[in-house]
């Protein structure tokens, strides 16, 4: 199992966002879709061993983590729009949500009403990997069992949270020279994986 | 200098595509418009030293090729649908083509009546490289001054494409276990181009 949690700074955290300005009016909600592209597709297939959480931190209600699973999804295609309308769908059944728990609103997408320090903490006792320019060469780097990926949007994540998660054991991960957008980040982190993994 | 040429084989020849189906109405206008932002974008930057050309092969009006040159593109923005809309600014244009000759419709995007094989000769005496799953490790693989990476969509190069590649010179290269989107490759295919430059 491969999982990405990926903190959005300004995530819309209602559905009253426009799929005309996703970039702006969901607070880079076409980001977090292009994320959940690289997360969990590759060509003709799906990556059944593979898992995205958006930490969602914009007004008007944080936070909010949805995530999706590879394994489960049904009827969501890898593109920005239709990524948008599942999200938008998902924050509009955020009522439902019963403190602390884990709701699936549609086949392979769950909610929680989680800050990112409390995604954390679900993760105890997992191979932390958290994404950043200053980090061990990913190429080099020896990586655990069922890893976990930390990592921020454009903004990147904010020094508390990045503190939090080297607390909770995260080591320092780095992808080359330059730096990347999320979703490419994620495409090379799978990348490493893929030529790594023999058994599947 | 790196270029990509990606072959469209349904992409849209109208601007009558509706950006709220461009993988549909648009012959998958959404993967070529991710294609765009992986070879021109990074965080916070883009790659002034990479050029992306379309080559467009669906209905009405085929060919087609349309061209982003990161060096001097203005105003577009790195999501699905901006760029559609520029795709679609840029069709909407094509009366004014004459034959052989790239017209600059915006600030560094230009259009073309040409074939896949009419945008190869062009590149006549550069490095060519064909993305293929069954090439050479591009890890291990020698790379040339200012290549050319030649890449298909979901569908795949046609075969007599990829055959008029290798009699070009083209060069299979691979990019791992797995079988990735256009727009990872891309990113992959980046990724160890950045690794390599040391002057950049």
């Amino acid at each position: 199992m491969r999982e990405f949690i990926l903190y959005s700074g300004k995530g819309r955290t209602s559905p009253d966002f426009s799929l005309k300005d996703m970039t702006g009016s969901g607070g880079r909600m076409d980001l977090n879709a292009r994320c959940v592209i690289s997360a969990l597709w590759l060509s003709q297939d799906i990556r059944r061993d593979s898992r995205i959480i958006i930490s969602l931190n914009g007004p008007p209600d944080p936070p909010l983590a949805i995530s999706f699973s590879g394994g489960e999804l049904k009827r969501v295609s890898p593109d920005e729009r239709n990524i948008g309308i599942w999200l938008r769908k998902t924050l509009g059944e955020r009522g439902l949500l019963k403190e602390d728990e884990w709701l699936e609103t549609s086949d392979g997408i769950k909610m929680a009403r989680k800050s990112f320090r409390e995604l954390l903490e679900e993760q105890r006792g997992r191979n932390l990997y958290m994404l950043r320019e200053d980090g061990e060469d990913i190429r080099k780097a020896e990586m655990g069992k069922d890893p976990v990926f930390l990592l921020g949007d454009h903004i990147g994540l904010p020094e508390e949270v990045a503190e939090t998660a080297l607390e909770s054991g995260a080591k320092k991960i780095g992808l080359g020279r330059k730096s990347y957008f999320s979703s490419q980040s994620i495409t090379l982190v799978h990348n490493e994986l893929d030529r790594r993994s023999k058994d599947e």
